[in-house]
């Protein structure tokens, strides 16, 4: 009984053992990659040269015509920029201020598409909640001329899950504040350092809402507000927030290509994106995935053998305030036969774990690339529902199947939209590493003539 | 031979076993102040209450009416303000930005008695120098019209040796670009962290000198601004920075005292200094030595017996534009019989080491205090060299002996003079152990009657 039962799995390893010509370049190109990539020149000439790029300014258009000068440079083909025409936010003034007889100043940042206070700055009370569930609790009208302030219980994890969870908290606190007559909110930004750089990022709106201001204090600063309140009596705050709706501007993704040697028009897309908010340089946030992804396709440019499909790199524009460039790209695109799509986007961590989401038929392939990143220390996800980075999801939403090399995360909300988000934080071995991983599965998919998908169209997650 | 040589060291053990009542009780006192004392709750009170409290402005004054108030209701005698007036200064607005095709905003933050910019600021370009002694080779004139920009090469280290060593670039640079032409002068912070937080603290310039534009850039951003430099062409500053000297203003000293029970005449000081930087908090400069010092006194007033000598608590004003209030204190209580002087002022970290500058006659009781001290895991530094903290060294220079704890400043750096000292880098249970300790060493020296001095008089080291 053993024995017969024991055939499938003989027969699996032959069809594995098929794919050994794949794999074994796959490994050399990845090895190859360990050696010498240029994923650290690319971060440090995008973050130094350029800075903060945020969407819709000519920081982001600056950093557009540094891709696509860079891309040409490495030898990319059918380099273009696709422009798209977005709603402009930009920052102000920004300051907090604790009033009467314990008065400090308090490290705020605007969350992006906050409401305005005048010049002078407003001063009210604040009123604690514990988070989004104590705020929609709160009767209506009875935040009328207070702040909210919104705390929350995010935690450090590696992938990056609690602030799926508690990131609500930015994204629909001063909103449904908003509604119940505040004046303002402040969050406790969704971050897990505690420097006294609070954490920018996008807040949502209800369609016809009118914004009000909306900050983020630091954690030690969130901390000594709450200390103050324990005090028992009322906390009064001044508080100054000035930054402006600038109308329609530019935006754009840049696109550069490996053009494949059979099936030209298969197209495996991997890439990140190129804006970044302007507080810090934007180097894990997302120069860094930038970098990995236009370095792993250069590896393979270099190699002996072009892949028998296209690779395409894709820098999207305006990620942060609203996957304003992924909604364009996917909407100008969508008639390619785009095999899978891969974003980097998590920081410049190790990767730790391989998932995806692709077809029954596309199973083996994916245990193949599993096999071929085990060495760099990635273990395998086999549930098959990894839809990726940010940028992806409209992809995903049309039943593109998704590649997910996942990062380590540990430290990301440490650093992720604030002003230390810059170079030094890059440890150039585990970006390497990002690159690796990045050249071998893109190789084996690109190289390959298995068909992904089709995986189940969808809403968004 | 070895016999007899043994016998002076018998006797010397007598005497210190003649000393063991002393031991006990310090012991005793010691592992009390390990189970509970209030430490903890006073640093929390003055960084939450009254929080960040600049030399000469109202809220040191209130620092001064906060330190009375506490002494009075923990307890002590003959609780005190002793005032002097003092130059004072205060930030403005600061700000730099990289002008040109790599514009970008730079973290910066004003040194102590810097110069100002006219509101709209300057544009320069900058001039690097690795270190001062590249910038005194400057010829004369060479910086006319320029932005000296000084970097070093500060490192970690737990004694805080690289700080008084390369401590020089912000002390005397600005000073020294000035007589050379420079509109302003941009450091590299003393410190030892890479977060956009950059240090301050204070600039000397020369009699009669005006003062220019003198300021800090964080870590990161120096490293940036080398990183532009190294693209081979100029590099063009915007920088606004509008501190005030605001004439003269009125600080003070604040004492308590528990009176000896046999000569309350002669006095045992421990103290810390009550100012901050304005950025942060002042909880590790110098919250946690307010509130170990005074902890520790609380903790032996709280004992059984009074000490046969009086402790006098001193917290300290004006420490760090200049150690103004130490000395006027040295000035104001010179006449006072003052046995031996301590200060707490290097942070929270655990006291590693004992050192002390005292007469020959006192290294027995030295080595009674090295032996109570050592199960808190503190070694004995028997040089007999150790000056003590800042605001100990007016009485030091008059030859009063000094105690020292020396504090593990490994992580010191990364938050001293920054928005980043606040209340959270403060680790309770090394805060007990500095208390712990300042119990053993205050209890031993101030029941003692060994005189620990004289030693000798001199210049500030
Ligand atoms: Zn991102
Ligand atoms: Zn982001
Ligand atoms: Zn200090
Ligand atoms: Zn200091």
């Amino acid at each position: 009984m053993r024995r017969i039962a024991a055939l499938p799995l003989i027969a699996l390893a032959l069809i594995g053992a098929k794919a050994d010509d794949g794999t074994a370049t796959a490994a050399k190109l990845r090895d190859a990659a360990l050696e010498k990539n240029v994923a650290w020149e690319l971060v440090e000439s995008l973050t130094t040269e350029v800075g903060p790029r945020l969407a819709g300014t000519p920081k982001e258009a600056q950093a557009r015509a540094w891709g696509a000068a860079k891309l040409k440079a490495l030898g990319f083909q059918n380099v273009r920029i696709e422009t798209y025409d977005m709603p402009t936010w930009v920052r102000g003034e920004e300051e907090a201020w604790v009033l009467g007889e314990h008065s400090q100043p308090l490290a705020v940042t605007a969350l992006g598409r906050s409401g305005a206070t005048p010049a002078a700055g407003i001063e009210a009370e604040i009123v604690h909640f514990a988070n989004v569930e104590a705020l929609e609790a709160a009767p209506a009208g009875s935040l009328t001329g207070k702040i909210a302030f919104v705390t929350h219980a995010m935690a450090r994890t590696q992938d990056g899950s609690s602030y799926g969870y508690f990131g609500v908290v930015r994204r629909s606190a001063p909103s449904i504040a908003a509604t119940k007559g505040a004046v303002a909110t402040l969050i406790r930004s969704m971050g897990t350092d505690m420097h006294r750089n609070p954490h920018t990022g996008g807040t949502n709106w209800a369609a016809g809402q009118t914004p009000i201001p909306a900050g983020a204090l630091s954690l030690p600063d969130s901390d000594q507000l709450e200390r103050l309140l324990k005090r028992g009596k009322p906390v009064r705050l001044k508080l100054v927030m000035t930054p402006r709706f600038i109308g329609n501007q530019q935006s754009g993704n840049v696109v550069g290509e490996i053009v494949g040697r059979e099936a030209p028009d298969e197209v495996v897309i991997i890439g990140g994106h190129l804006d970044s908010w302007d507080l810090g340089t934007g180097a894990i946030d997302d120069g860094a995935g930038i970098a990995i992804t236009t370095a792993a396709a250069k590896v393979i440019m270099d190699g002996k053998q072009r892949p028998r499909r296209t690779i395409r790199v894709v820098m999207w524009g305006a990620e942060e305030v609203g996957l304003l460039g992924a909604a364009a790209y996917a909407k100008a695109n969508s008639g390619d036969k785009i095999v899978a799509a891969a974003e980097s986007d998590f920081g410049a961590g190790k990767v730790w774990k391989f998932g995806y989401r692709v077809a029954e038929g596309a199973k083996p392939l994916m245990a193949t690339i599993a096999k071929v990143l085990a060495p760099l220390g990635i273990s395998h996800d086999t549930a098959n529902t990894n839809r990726g980075g940010p940028d992806v999801q409209p992809l995903a939403t049309l039943g593109v199947p998704t590649l997910a090399p996942e990062q380590d995360g540990s430290d990301y909300f440490d650093l992720h939209h604030t002003p230390d988000d810059t170079l030094d934080k890059i440890d150039p071995k585990a970006l390497d590493q990002n690159v690796a991983t990045y050249v071998a599965m893109t190789w084996l998919v690109a190289n390959s003539d298995v068909q992904l998908g089709p995986v189940a169209a969808g809403p968004a997650r």
